[in-house]
């Protein structure tokens, strides 16, 4: 049985916990958030014990492993005093907000890092992953051309832009990880933002931006973000192959399609937000977690898999401020 | 180069005469229509002669096919001054109203009749032949189960109703014949009817019906029908074959697609009617007449495919009516 | 707390205990099953109690609830024995195989068989439910026709065909009751069946029939169905209404789309089998019984429901034998 | 009666000489191609002149419209002697393979160039213009992301290549004319250039690009090319407004969807080639020029957006060659 701690009860946390009740294998016993409602509404709802101090979760000989989803500016000093406690990592993305805490994070770490997980959970997501082993078995031969859409639903308030790393950071940051997962290890970013949101373009951050990435091996990629869209959560990836193409489509909650006189095969409205499009990848992620430690072996993503995301994140940062292509 | 006349001006005529501006081995040379007001407009409009005398055209030793779209009542009658006066004949759907005289057709053609075609034009249409030709090629093995949906736009005014045979010779015809087309003979049909229009329920005939027929080798097709629908034109065909299924969808006017807050996908309004629907299958239905003409051979659909579509909706009278499955 | 019993413990009764899981005011505390193989794993994996004796549920004044998958010829006894026990009975479909024993059950049953409800788990498929829920709300207008395709991948073995009481309660009965529920009461039924299978033609069963139905009202229904389907569960619903059309589609696993030089937007199979395609129904449907529990109020569909579809089973029955339709 | 002649008797020339017979205000007297093979074959197709100067044309007081399908390197020459032998012109893309050549015909067009029409045959293509109708109609709101996928089934030869101009002037030119259409004046390239074909390597030419352009007002488009495509001539737009999005999908010759044990909707093949594809747009494209002589007005696309285009073609090419964003 493994014993589970949960850092941050806001609504990631409560996706994982509703998560390990699927597995016999493993339990969640402690939470922690320094906000002491947070916390006690997710102890309660599944009866454990919670703590404000995250040190008394690393001080706890009981937990066998940690969830991090604590703001981003904890997440090194987290992943560092999880391990050193001795206990199993997964974090949520990004690891950092500045790439020197996330190389000392990585240095430290040394080859502990292999076992500490990201999470990056579009990976697992049941659609993207299945893309992604298809094109693995040849089903379209060699990789040439990947574009990945990725569009939120509405911003969020000027607050969280101001804390957020920047879009890159933090929003194109799943982007980068899905680029690399498909296409390794990449040479030249080139990125270019603009803007639709007055207030986000005060707080002197983009939010829209295309980023288009070139691999060592010379692939192509091409990431579009924007920070809302009307029509929902638009996340969808087209792998370009030389037999073929594999794409993956939007999600809908039903199946049902409309035909009236002005229109035909309308189907229902796009998933609409991150928690309920990647439900089930957050699942599998967190099995994928789990089973890395009931059966070894390192995982993936790993820490080092967040490190070199966030590296693409801040060469497109620099690029689009600088107008021209960044060398990785 | 081959001399066609065209009896009847009204719409179907007009498609017909532009189909054969695509062929330089024919030549429109005569119109003929009693309503000297339609015969002119044609005939001017492609600098030929007009008649309002069909007998005109029999008598014309320099004319070489005739093409029919006169009211069903004189389809017999033309067809058979046509061929006794040595011309090809192409003639529109349904070959009569009434049995007996559609079998003194066949009969007094005898032999001929396999070169008197039918204008089933939905035979010729880019997507069901292309539907019918890979189920033929094998590629979902043998046929099951066939479904056709048919429903027009709009039901015609009573007065059409009145003349038009009731919906089963005169809508559903085209139905039966691509049931025969994909199931061969059929041994059994069982027909249910009834209105929304209380307009065509006045006239006696019904505005909506299913049709299920059994061929002589047990495969199953439905037929279902309406005389109005919201959405356009609905013309769809399902193959259910004993390794997969080939289905035919609507077709609309672009590909554009459109997403919003509360759908996603949707596209263009499906065509509508059916001079736009099967402008295609018009032309290239002339095409194969006019081809069996230069090269030879029998026509198909012949006039013979007419009295047996005919058959079909005598007999579908017949089960709706009296409440049972009818043998033909 | 409610405390549920379950009988039969085969693959449903696996689903249902799943489904119980997700809710905190229930506990699933006894299994039953004759072949204590059965009991005894599914008791097992859930920590409950096992008996191979029904009565031994009926006899325990601590459940308050059964949920009843024994097979059909036991369906009226248990659910009586159940009922008359004062327990609340949730029974998988149908109610029986002949109408005098259904007849039997819901007359002894009075005023309490509001509160029986009958598994007929696809009235509660989030994709058909929303679309029942739309054309509820008015959005296609009056429903008009309704077109229910169900093909199962595989057909059952010859020894479960001899117990089914034939295609039409066994298999069509699902569909019935989905007519029902967008039809009201129905007054005609014509029925047409044929086979592919030789083996289930030996049984004297069709494996593939086609069912037009008439409702009270005169709208038409059309039901298509086969014992075997190569592209796997086929499970779809077409509801044409006086302003638009509703359908709903396949299912498939991933929204992955493939294209290659002979075809394009290939999206991955279809959904397979019943355990697969409605899983989230069986949840729901269980939720609603609970509710129905925890709540109050009638049960929907109840097991007049399911009387009244095994009627149209009947009625199909004779229609296909005697090729005549069969006022109900 | 206009009197057109056609210089260039290639695939293009055909294409326009078809199209022209749908209307009956304009005549094709006239045919030239320095390849008397090709000349001879297309006047003889359509019983007119023929010769292998374009002076020929230019002097012929007959003709009063050119259609200009010249290599293009000639396009500037055949573009002003036309023009200054008092005859209005449709010339295919690109103007010119250098700006200056393409500058100096501006120049000496003066006013005139707006009556000087440019073949950018997408502008008319049914679904892109009715996307935009759609798009300026205020559907989605304001336009905020382009993006334009456009890749050819096959490299050409290698000896074409060598002539082309490169990849962006000869293929991505056409994008580049449909991102000014959607999105107007552009003020900064961005552009990332590789290879898959070693031949076009080898000539100094990338065979797959992708570009990325931003407007004066700040909108962002995204253009992704290949030299091949596997599933044939993928040519795709979506257009994200501030209120949804529209989406133009490839073209199939047909509306058949096959479903198979492993895949389900497979749409039959991408149309292939641009023959193909842009039929209905070369005629459309040669109506408005017609339409532009016989009603009048100014036409469009004009010889100043093949000028623009080609300034973003030479700085996309600077971009990629220098990985930097070059300022338009």
């Amino acid at each position: 049985m493994i014993n589970i701690a949960i850092i941050g009860a806001g609504r990631i946390g409560h996706v994982h916990a509703r998560a390990l009740g699927a597995r016999d294998d493993v339990t969640l016993t402690l939470v922690c958030d320094p906000f002491e409602q947070n916390a006690r509404a997710l102890a309660e709802k599944y009866h454990v014990k919670y703590c404000l101090d995250p040190d008394e979760v690393f001080d706890d000989a009981t937990v066998d492993a940690v969830v991090i989803g604590s703001p981003t500016q904890f997440h090194v000093d987290h992943i560092l005093k999880a391990v050193n406690s001795g206990k199993r990592v997964m974090c949520e993305k990004p690891i950092a907000l500045d790439l020197e805490s996330a190389k000392r994070c990585i240095d430290e770490l040394g080859d502990r890092a292999d076992h500490v997980m990201m999470g990056f959970n579009r990976r697992f997501d049941p659609t993207f992953s299945a893309l992604k082993d298809r094109l693995d078995d040849g089903e379209i031969g060699d990789l040439q051309q990947l574009t990945v859409v990725s569009r939120d639903p509405a911003a969020p308030p000027a607050s969280y832009i101001a804390g957020s790393g920047g879009i890159f950071k933090d929003m194109t940051i799943h982007d980068f990880d899905m680029v690399r997962n498909f296409l390794g290890d990449i040479a030249e970013v080139n990125a270019v933002g603009t803007n639709v949101s007055p207030e986000i373009a005060e707080q002197g951050d983009f939010d829209q931006v295309i980023v288009t990435l070139k691999s060592r091996d010379g692939k192509l990629a091409t990431i579009i973000n924007s920070r809302t869209c009307a029509f929902g959560y638009d996340q969808r990836i087209e792998a370009f192959g030389a037999d073929g193409m594999l794409s993956a489509d939007n999600l809908t909650a039903t199946a049902v399609r409309k035909a009236t006189s002005t229109q035909t095969e309308a189907k229902t409205a796009v998933m609409d937000f991150f928690l309920e499009r990647y439900e089930d990848a957050y699942r599998i992620e967190l099995d994928a977690f789990l089973d890395s430690i009931t059966i070894g072996g390192a995982v993936c993503p790993s820490v080092r898999d967040g490190y070199q995301a966030l590296v693409l994140a801040e060469a497109a940062a620099r690029s689009a401020k600088e107008h021209r292509a960044v060398t990785v």
